[in-house]
């Protein structure tokens, strides 16, 4: 039986997320910094890359329960920074990220975000959807949501993005899900938005990258469908994977059945990825993940 | 309870693979000619192409218990192929197919499928092992099978090639199987090897086909590896699928734990698919197939 | 390419489902008919439980373009059952199905189904929502359902399921949904309520029925949880399943992530019985179900 | 590119595994020690049960290149049971544990597990075959492995268990497996044994516990079969559970295709749950375990 104030304690932590060349000691540097600070290890989880030679860690702790949980995360963030000369991140337990919606004209997606965050699944707040098409917009104010309605053209793509990075930066958006948005971000607004962006893909990557994928599944009469979720980079359909799975099909299913058994998939795949995002279990480097279950 | 001349009908029936021109009442008609016949169908399954409008259908009937199984296999392959305008395959419960393994070096694929003939898992012999390396005479011998041990060099492929047919042929081989044979087939080899050829891909296919499929699944960075069994056509890893399936993997997984995982998923996929063909189960049509489950 | 009036009968079919005692020629019979009529069959999967002797049929075919769909269903129906003894099931492509859902306070099935119906993925209607709790008013009745609430106490159960019962009458209710209802149905309301009553029972059944099957689950460090979809029979968790499937936990999982990985997975498992069930695919007998994919 | 030096200290690491009451600071300490040592750690994992408030970890570590493994296991062991109050197991990379396998009838897995120990899969050496029957003696000596046949009655039990605890001790076995071994063990030969047991129960536990499980799986009409690996206790298929994995099956198999799919699933689910507690990954606890993937 855990002890009440022990409990407590549990409601604040810090969660941190470093990677780095490697070097000895960086476990036993990490886990001294706390002890001498009070703190009190939750979870730890590392990784090291051997043919990069980069470590990866993971770190949930209670500081101290007197202390202020921004201030001791400020000084653990130095500490690792200067003195380990690793990256680091920081989440404390009380952030509830600010996350945007891009949708085009399938809702699947869209209802199970949605409804996963209003249940409170996760600690996470929906700033606003934005969308080329009006399809969603009175399912979005049913939700209680705002609804910027942009629609794209070729002529006026350029226009529309800076519209909505300006949306986005206004609202303080921290995290954007491509939730099947039919359209191809540019380099300059990936470069700009200032957040991670994460896609559901609607195949199993690197199968089928492109176009109407479960066309070309049908056609190459695979045994199997799948759905990958990515952090969007520039490379198209090459980004960072975090999460995939698959689902079995046979001759019997026709391209039709085949995109419903993908709706299906894809709002697993994408939810998977969204909550280990949200609890700061991934990091990406290079074109990969590294995601601490 | 099923009474015992009931069961040892069950002991002896037919099996038709049939494919064509849809039209109507196939069905009624292919039903029709077995029960005039006194025969009586344990398992019917069918599938229509409907964009290609071809017909598929497999049947297994028991005849009537005088019948003679082989004439009874060829009256209505005469009847499905002359008034139906069908593709006819038949098999007999009896029929235990020969099979040949082609392999190389890796030999987690030939003791599996070795061990599972000799325990009497299917119904089939095998005649013998293929190999252009020597390693795996001697398990061959110890399990007492035949071993044809010829080394492939660019300028003997063709000569070997000639061997192995007149080998196959002498046998009266009736499936090969590349139980991981990293030699390519020529188109001349499959155009006259006269029985089927299948082969298991070391990924998911389409993805990563071509060389070390586990080292590219790696540098990607993915999250689930697979296997492909297929049958083997001129079109390198092109040929039609009959069986695929995927295995978790993270971060965490080296090339060379990947390549171990895959060992197991290649041992399944392929065991898979064989059980399938050697039931007559799998339909092969432009490059896809028909699976009956 | 299919020539257009193929499509338009396609758009009108007759689904049959029939199973009764086995005997030589019925699958020569049903496709008889059936082309003797004029039709075309799209669809026919069977099966023979050789242990008891019965047979099984769903078959799906276009009927003649100038007949009347209902009354070529009735004659079907008619020559089914007495010239072939068999118990017949009819449906018609155009059928909508009404459906009711029975809640109690959670909310993860209930959205997913109302999402689904609403998306034009099935073809069925709800007739509304029956609760034992007032959680689920508002959320309804923003879908446009109407929401009988009965609260439940041992005391006013006979009278609640008397009342549930007129409503589910008077509505013409054609299928129940137990989307996580948290009270047993008696056995009078299971003999009187006239439509099958498909419930998500939230284990991997017989693995750990009845209560909390998380904690249970969590206690006996099970390495994969399960749900399970099954028609209600008077026998709690013993009814015949139509479907189920397993998502892999590990030491790292409490109860409470054991319970939100669950609600996915019943999600999926409870839609997946659904639609089959809307497709006419599954047949129930003794505590068992032929579900024809 | 790691440099040379690196990789041959990779070649010699000691891998612990510690569990005991949680305490603040164990993950430092122990990191610390290492560091303090020379040490260079490769792997960490830990976990914290926090309902039990039991601390585990698992750490594979490098020690500096001029220090002696056993002893440098040695010192730590002291360190983590004297200063930390843990449970200490060690293991060093140049262990090859020595297993036997205990065997009835069914040898698909026996020849699974030895094969990929020939093939040198495993750090591990099989030091012979234990039966109460006499049908795997060929197979074994094929294998150039020892066979001790030893027939099981109700009134040979005793006696033969004594043999067997003998013949073990004699050996220095270090794993004892049961690949399908048809026979209980009882209390006083686990008390004796002096190793962990690993069994296969051909079944999803808790589900269909006890005998003949696919033919419980196929009058339930399950529409998935799993099987189970756990370690041995005395509570008979109640031991903590190490892996379970299931297939899809349908009404179309038999008891007798149950148990041919229960067969390459029995295979998976065993190999899995050796390799892993070979490769030092597995705690047990209570009826629970920890497995660090």
């Amino acid at each position: 039986m855990p002890d009440p104030s022990r409990l407590s304690r549990m409601d604040r932590s810090i969660i941190t997320l470093l990677h780095g060349p490697d070097q000895p000691g960086i476990v036993a540097r990490v886990a001294g910094w706390i002890h001498q600070h009070g703190g009190n290890v939750l979870h730890a989880d590392q990784h090291l890359d051997r043919q990069e030679n980069i470590f990866f860690q993971r770190v949930e702790w209670n500081p101290q329960i007197s202390r202020d949980l921004r201030s001791e995360a400020d000084a653990f963030s130095s500490f690792a920074h200067q003195d380990l000369g690793m990256n680091v991140r920081i989440a404390l337990s009380e952030d509830r990220p600010k996350i945007a919606l891009m949708v085009s004209r399938a809702d699947h997606c869209f209802h199970d975000l949605v409804l996963r965050v209003r249940s409170g699944e996760w600690n996470a707040t929906i700033t606003g959807i934005l969308s080329n098409h009006h399809e969603m917009r009175s399912a979005s104010e049913g939700y209680g949501l705002d609804y910027l309605y942009l629609p794209v053209t070729q002529d006026s793509k350029k226009a529309v993005e800076e519209e909505q990075l300006a949306w986005l930066k206004s609202q303080g958006v921290e995290l954007v899900i491509l939730a099947r948005y039919m359209q191809v971000l540019s380099s300059d607004f990936l470069d700009r938005v200032g957040c991670p962006v994460i896609n559901i893909h609607h195949s199993f990557l690197p199968s089928f990258a492109g176009a109407k994928p479960y066309h070309q599944a049908y056609r190459r009469g695979v045994k199997l469908i799948g759905a990958t979720a990515h952090y969007v980079t520039e490379d198209l359909d090459e980004g960072p994977i975090i999460e995939q799975d698959v689902t079995r099909v046979s001759h019997r299913h026709g391209p039709g059945e085949l995109i419903e058994k993908g709706r299906d998939l894809e709002k697993l795949v994408l939810s998977r990825a969204v909550r280990r995002h949200l609890q700061n279990r991934v990091l990406d480097y290079g074109n990969k993940t590294v995601v601490f279950d």
